[in-house]
């Protein structure tokens, strides 16, 4: 995989664990009755370090599959210790358990030597979110991006942004620990939204992309406030992604003539695809 | 222009004018001091039936022209009747004056002789804005799409959903003539928001689609309660096109975890270019 | 689906068969042991008069199919009468035997109670090559559009662009009756090219379109000289879309300086997917 | 402008001059009558150290402008040093005399402090033909990239593809001198088309990129033999990009079922715009 390969480039010699969650990694101990392969073809042995996909499995034979090219919409699928039932065989479906049985089909991923499983937890997840958003919005070299939240994903997101050459990374968050982080990984600015006002943010992020704002601006913060915000933070004509919102919070006030003035891309980023991990 | 037939050859026969406002269609009377010519060309004469573009200049120099590539942005346009001041040379700048100065540069599109000057006076200004709406979403033939508003641009909309295939198109508003009128265009299906509440719009909309929700939704309607219900109507990963907030009504509340769970894109429109009318 | 529906409205009261073929149409004799379902989920009854998309397989678990997003090129793929062996079950795989025997997994569509048998028979195979090709191209309303080839193919095409709005319609052939039955479904122009020479088509497309060419020029012909010419004939900056070279009949000349300096997208598109008939 | 400093921030500290030729660098002597700003808006002052963009006007009122967006098929630009006359006023239009007047419009861009005249030479013309190339790619982080050629145009793909995150990249050129070069600036492998043939090259690159072919191969060498190849070489499903094709060295042989069965896009590219500069 060579996002795994750039990623792990970049991030080799920093501290980790980094991300804690249901994310695993483990050691291949049995395999059968058939052989299986990984992805690129290549046959899977005892021993393989490895990392999967937590989701598992999509229909490829319903609507949102096949028609609407939205496999993370599918109502079929099935995601690794999220829809899936531990009282019933394979029983072990968690990362917590000691073992796990990887139902035939699981994208599973390996390792290299010279990543440690410390490195490889983040890919069953938070970095398949981070590319499907990525994926999503207009990135290329030379661009001002910021990115709303410095977790997991925020992280992720701005390494990709590195990767692909944005012009100024600048993370937002409210603790000045995962800000310090994200500087480590080549963000190039950074903002606490505990010590700035939003009038503040604005204008340092104008500041630091020349007078226009951010091209593009990430949503991977889970506080439903963020939204207006980065509305007001994106550049007329740019684009904002929203990635965070997985939980319902409810409503917030929102300014519909602000959003049609400023002639935007907004683009809703749930879940993530095989594609995304490979 | 490709666009102007198109919707002649369509609208021909039915009753007028449509669409009063500050579009203008006139005569060519006098040329000067030296010829001009229409986009394609061929030179403009005395007696010539015209209308023109009401946007006659961006500046092709700036970020937003260049860099952007959003000259509906450009800071330094000049839109007839909007931006200019009549106090000032050339003084006849709006389409109620008698005669119009048509400042050199404007893109002046004749009228074909089979269109009355009825026929022609939206192309100045609601036609290329529901071009320009139309162009920013991924229409395509079979596909369900959804107007809100049918007023000049909601009506033009879904006459360009029709001219481009589109398997189903539903009219939203509250006028009953209104809706009567775009049956006469085509349009497949109507809802009027004093006879239905949301539900059962958003219920009327999955059956006509066969269950999924419009792929697009179009909002024109320049009432900012429009935005979040139009989030509501469309389908999971489908694209809402918001075009009708030109006025600032201040904020409504919206739910980001919806936005964000139904994986859209919502793209919001400003203004109109060149393109949008040739 | 909704292409069928459209596609019949377009189509009805039209001398047909058109398309001879491997395509196939029936009546379900026998279901089971299970019921199955349509891919709107509706249950498939005996008596239901039915076609299925020829390609009834992809794997979705190799790289084409889920990382590099071309499932054509999926080396697993199933397709009717063409990868599969009657001597093996289930034997009757071919539209020419009296019953076919419907693997699990095919992508079955009902014909619409007003559409005959013969109506239905290209939706099999030419529709879905015809509406892979069209998605391939940057096909809207108001564009002029030429296709090389009238047969089954470049029909499909030419009605595709009518029901999405093309301007003008300009088919390349060389049998009369051919071009003939393409003015019946909405065609605006003819040529055969043996009663032309490539100039004098070059100079027919250049005044058809206003003096600048076709838009998108559509190749599906099977002859390899089509490519050299659709090169010269699409306008500068446009598109040409090549779906007839099945068949590989050696090389021809061809001027990459042409290519170039014209600045073109050149889309090759090799089969169909189930999206492609829904 | 951003690419400048990015593109600094890597070639730093290389070996210059790299790239000869009609682009120039120098130094503001004299502006007038009237203040003249830079694309960001700041006023340009004597003493500058600049370059600038020798496409320097189109006229954004053709067709080419603004309706088929591709400005540069403008029939109405001016380059400097290719299509202007220098008996004419103003004379000094080309890079080698020693004053240059620059025409009110062109697109200026000052040379950061830290970045050499040999530095910002090829800012002028290379550069920007490579990122219009790029542009019309679907690059991003992970691609296996091929560039044929490795002249300025190649290497400053090669460079764009780097900071964009290309997995690998591999330069194809005859001159080990160059292809040394390339090595210096991150490109990951290189192949001597004197020391290989066609098999052999094509038999790398598809180790190099996991068994499928490079995502995206890069024309960029004048040669009209490097076309054919660069179809073999590009993986099925794969981008082919071809911007080195400016002389007309007539045909070559082609085969249309080789490029129809990759279901490729083969996208050409003719000069540049200031939007590639900024
Ligand atoms: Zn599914
Ligand atoms: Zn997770
Ligand atoms: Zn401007
Ligand atoms: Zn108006
Ligand atoms: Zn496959
Ligand atoms: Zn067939
Ligand atoms: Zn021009
Ligand atoms: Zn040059």
């Amino acid at each position: 995989g060579t996002d795994v390969h750039l990623w792990h480039g970049k991030l080799a010699g920093v501290p980790y664990p980094l991300i804690p969650g249901h994310e695993a990694v483990g050691t291949i101990e049995r395999i059968g009755p058939s052989p299986i392969s990984y992805l690129n073809g290549k046959e899977i042995k005892v021993g393989d370090r490895v990392t999967f996909h937590d989701v598992t499995k999509t229909c490829f034979s319903c609507y949102y599959c096949l028609i609407a090219k939205t496999p993370t919409k599918c109502p079929n699928r099935v995601v690794y210790g999220i829809t899936m039932d531990s009282t019933k065989f394979p029983h072990l479906i968690g990362g917590y358990s000691e073992y796990v049985y990887l139902i035939p089909g699981t994208h599973i991923i390996k390792i290299p030597d010279h990543v440690s499983f410390d490195g490889a937890i983040s890919v069953g997840c938070a970095l398949p979110t981070a590319i499907h958003a990525v994926t999503r919005s207009p990135m290329k070299h030379g661009l001002n991006v910021a990115v709303q939240g410095a977790g997991p994903v925020g992280l992720m997101i701005a390494i990709l942004a590195k990767i692909s050459g944005a012009a100024t990374i600048t993370s937002i968050d409210q603790a000045p620990n995962r800000l310090k982080i994200t500087k480590r990984f080549g963000v190039t600015h950074t903002l606490n939204i505990r010590e700035t006002d939003l009038e503040e943010r604005k204008q340092a992020l104008y500041e630091i992309s020349d007078g226009h704002g951010p091209d593009i601006v990430y949503e991977a913060t889970g506080n439903a406030l963020a939204v207006p915000e980065g509305i007001e933070l994106v550049r007329e004509g740019g684009t904002y992604t929203i990635c965070g919102q997985y939980t319902d919070s409810g409503t917030v006030e929102m300014n519909p003539h602000l959003m049609n003035r400023k002639h935007l891309d907004i683009r809703t980023v749930w879940g993530s695809e095989t594609t995304h991990v490979y």
